[in-house]
């Protein structure tokens, strides 16, 4: 993982790779490196989908090494959703695979000609550029299909649907499985809209006779992966309720803290929630024969994945996301297990994020669009999005744009950027992190629920403005280090909770770069990351001004607490004020 | 003219008129009034449909008087279109009238509690707000004959149409003309959004038994009109190319000079300019017995307006503005003047602005919804618009929607406002206000087109960066004090040539309001507007990056010239820095 791989799908002969060294982004990895390419060679006023932005592919520090949890890839961007920088994260094989070839960026640049599709192969003999307009609007399902046929089983994907073709500001980039599923994408901010301005269909990924990366003292390494491991197995959320239930175990958990946002954030609980519970859902999938708990890539032992088949016993996507479940389910007022399922298996196909199609389909039926719980509407409007109807492009577009052209006034996005699935009133640390991210609103930038709800790194009233901007500021900072290393962001219940844990991460870094790094250094980085953000951010004119969130959640109180979002705007802008 | 009437659309017992003294806004009118109520009293970061937002309608200083066109109008708000703040100008009978009926600003606010749609009708007796929701979905023609119908032939009306209904963010506030016409628009930014979302369909304005608003020293102000009068006839375009062939006139300076832009300013010049130019437009409506030069409002004397006949003789829509021809035209590749008058009528009637109409329509051509040149998609596109289709309220949210929706590079918009008929890069100086007005995009917020191009007010090369920047603050600021009189801008041609027309303008304004007013006080007028509205932009989040004209303008070269637009950013920061 020592060079850089930058395709120029501009280049006057066609489109041209070449490898230089990692020169100033040497040490760099996932976020890290993803955020330091884009501040610092994108100009922040460039349009997303043009020749001067750049779409940077990044494996974190650790991946491709055999540290748990590693396989985590970052990509990065101008957001054509949100106007500012971005960091979308996925888990799946790409990660580990694009370590093992040696780059630690892949870095897409420059503008196609005319609208030819590209295939890329990548392996040990080196990158191959194939125009191939066969796969045009292809989904991302037979598209992964057909890639298996001609490449075989064991490459990694990385690919986009039919909405990243049609430059959709919700489109994701897919990331295939361990099965060789395209079910684990980098989901937020649009990336797969960059990815298909720049002309590329798939990135074939293929590591066979590459050696696993080493770590320098790889004695220290291997111990410390092994109490990493213990830590992880030991911790209630990462040891039994991630591998037991998937990450859908928070349906309950945050439907009975009042703050699982229902209806288009209309309030804070849903009567259906129980039938959609992660309970509900592993039973269902026991039921059928389905995977209960599985890895999203090789090394993962949360194993908070599964794998979801239909009443008739086939496949029919993998074990959907609680963020998903109550995306397309509570906040659409949709309590069917299996439409969540299909929405699921359909944005997967298309290339859509999830939260953002869920979050706009409850702007469309606040619009009066659909009935909120119509399941079959739900459907409907996700079809269209992959027909790109006039209809679908509007919702591909996201949830503030179809507020815009629909003259709806309760939109709840930041920065354009959907909200996800904890409402900021009754969990008011995670509005902190929705307000002020550099990112839009994301709860993976600084996972409040945790102290919030979940008693994990202390306590903190959710109900409360007190304490929530510290909280934040910390968990955002952690977050941004823990999204450079490869890691999977789980691993912070248990690192927060465990100082053993904690330091077996650090022993990890250390032995594998053979750098002593220090809580002080994982803090200094995530704080470096963060500057690169905010910088861009601000180059690209966003102000203290855009750390708010939608009037709505300051004046309307949701039930059942009966409360508005309290957390000041001053205080707000000390977020970032370390 | 020394009271505000404010309309609480959203008071508890049903909407409710109030009247109050002037207080602080006393001696403001026009954009000076809109821009210091919406500065003062919305909160900058409310959703523009919400119930913070306020909808200003304001007569100029001198409206109501029988000075030489003060009939202009403003209308003020928080844009649905840029986010910042707004004011559209129109002319027609409204301010006039509303002046006459004692107000110097008409405030909606509040928001209704359900979809019922009002009309609010005032005259000597007071105000009544009448719920009427046989109105719903009618074009501003049919609404506008109804309401002659129902109150006589010599109201003025101010409404929308189903574009403000659907709270579209191209919507306008028409308001009628001398011969009770749908036709003079607030065009710009969807004001007529925010009266849809205020739920008001239409105002009635009877100022019978109404007395004319007096000035405060008679003799001074008859003889300063005169003068006044005088050098608007003497001026060659005031006097002659205005009346003769209307705004329309510009349409062969503008393409000889290079900077008509054409197929979604891809080029400089229109080959079918000459089917399309005043010239041309002139003889049609002759031949047709259309009126080819007449007043848009009573007491004008340019007469630029005139009426446009339809092949069969009759009435079809007012004779189309330039602005309107370049944009249904040179910029949709049209050359049908018929197809372009067409396109005019049903803005009008559903009451969207015909300049972020034809913007929108050129980016949809480019984004392969139809061929540029082909005039039954265009007319078929805003009838999409009117009958509120998923394409039509795509399109009725103006170009810089319709380019993220549809994934278009290209798009012609700054702060989301839609750029009018003169390319940036051939007009540098047009160009400076386009990336700095505090409106968005918008000619007439300084329109450098004069020294630039006309030899009006000096030259400057328009070719070159130098002097632009200097040019365009002086417009600007001599332009918000001119919007704050009620003046018609035409006047600016012969006020910036010819020293004994700006002195009796002065002399207008002195003698009018009984204070003395020199050029000083002016400046010093227009200096404190856009102050309110720099102020506004910056606390509603915008900042130097917003002030930037899309980058294709600076990268692609236009012919004839083969330019790109020049003026350095640090310089266009320097347009406010007095």
């Amino acid at each position: 993982m020592d060079k850089i791989l930058r395709i120029n799908m501009g280049n006057e002969g066609g489109p041209k790779a070449s490898e230089e060294p990692l020169g100033d982004y040497a040490g760099l990895g996932g976020r890290g490196m993803t955020s330091a390419i884009v501040s610092k060679e994108v100009p922040p006023l460039c349009h997303p989908l043009g020749k001067d932005n750049k779409l940077v592919i990044a494996p974190g520090i650790l991946s491709g090494s055999v540290a748990a949890q590693s396989g985590r890839v970052s990509v990065g961007c101008k957001s054509p959703l949100t106007g500012g920088i971005k960091e979308a994260n996925s888990g799946g094989q790409g990660s580990q695979v694009l370590a093992r070839l040696g780059y630690a960026a892949l870095v897409l640049e420059g503008q196609p000609k005319d609208d030819t599709l590209y295939k890329i192969v990548i392996n040990k003999d080196g990158v191959e550029i194939i125009a191939d307009n066969s796969l045009k609007m292809m989904g991302n399902y037979d598209l992964i299909e057909k890639m298996k046929q001609e490449y075989g089983e064991k490459v990694a994907c990385v690919s986009i649907g039919q909405a990243g073709e049609m430059k959709m500001a919700a489109a994701t980039v897919a990331f295939t499985d361990m099965e060789q599923r395209p079910t684990r994408h980098a989901g937020r901010g649009g990336v797969g809209a960059v990815m298909g301005a720049k002309g590329v269909k798939v990135i074939i990924l293929d590591d066979a006779e590459m050696p696993k990366r080493s770590p320098k003292d790889p004695e220290k390494f291997k111990k410390a992966n092994k109490a990493f491991v213990k830590g992880l197995r030991k911790h209630p959320i990462t040891g039994e309720g991630l591998p037991g239930f998937g990450t859908n175990i928070l349906t309950n958990v945050i439907n009975e803290a009042g703050a699982l946002p229902t209806h288009n954030f209309q309030t804070g609980q849903f009567d259906g929630a129980s039938k959609i519970s992660g309970e509900t859902q592993t039973e269902i999938m026991k039921a059928r024969d389905g995977l209960v708990t599985h890895g999203c890539h090789r090394g993962c032992v949360i194993r908070c994945s599964g794998i979801y088949m239909d009443k008739e016993g086939k496949y029919l996507t993998k074990r959907p996301e609680y963020e998903t479940v109550w995306a397309h389910g509570g906040n659409c007022g949709i309590d069917d297990m299996d439409a969540i399922a299909m929405l699921d298996r359909l944005d997967d196909d298309f290339g859509l994020d999830t939260i953002e199609m869920g979050a706009t389909i409850g702007v469309a039926m606040e619009a009066g669009l659909a009935k909120f719980g119509d399941s079959d509407a739900a459907i409907d409007m996700v079809k269209e999005v992959g027909k790109g109807t006039s209809l679908g492009r509007i919702l591909g577009s996201g949830a503030a744009v179809t507020g815009k052209v629909f003259g709806v006034e309760r939109v709840p996005v930041v920065k354009g950027q959907a909200l996800p699935a904890y409402d900021p009133r009754s969990v008011q640390g995670i509005g902190v992190t929705y307000a002020t991210s550099t990112m839009g609103a994301d709860h993976t930038a600084g996972y409040a629920v945790t102290a919030n709800v979940l008693s994990v790194g202390g306590t903190v009233d959710p109900l409360k403005p007190e304490g929530q901007v510290e909280l934040s500021r910390n968990l955002q900072i952690a977050t941004a280090a823990v999204d450079a290393t490869g890691m999977c962001l789980f691993i912070a219940f248990a690192i927060l909770d465990q100082a053993d844990t904690f330091n077996a991460l650090l022993d990890l870094l250390s032995a594998f770069t053979g750098q002593e790094c220090t809580a002080d250094d994982v803090t200094a980085l995530g704080k470096q990351i963060l500057e690169y953000e905010r910088d861009f951010n601000k180059r690209a004119g966003f102000t203290a001004q855009h750390d708010r969130l939608p009037d709505f959640f300051k004046t309307e109180k949701l039930s059942p607490h009966n409360i508005t979002f309290e957390v000041k705007d001053e205080d707000l802008d000390q977020v970032f004020n370390w």
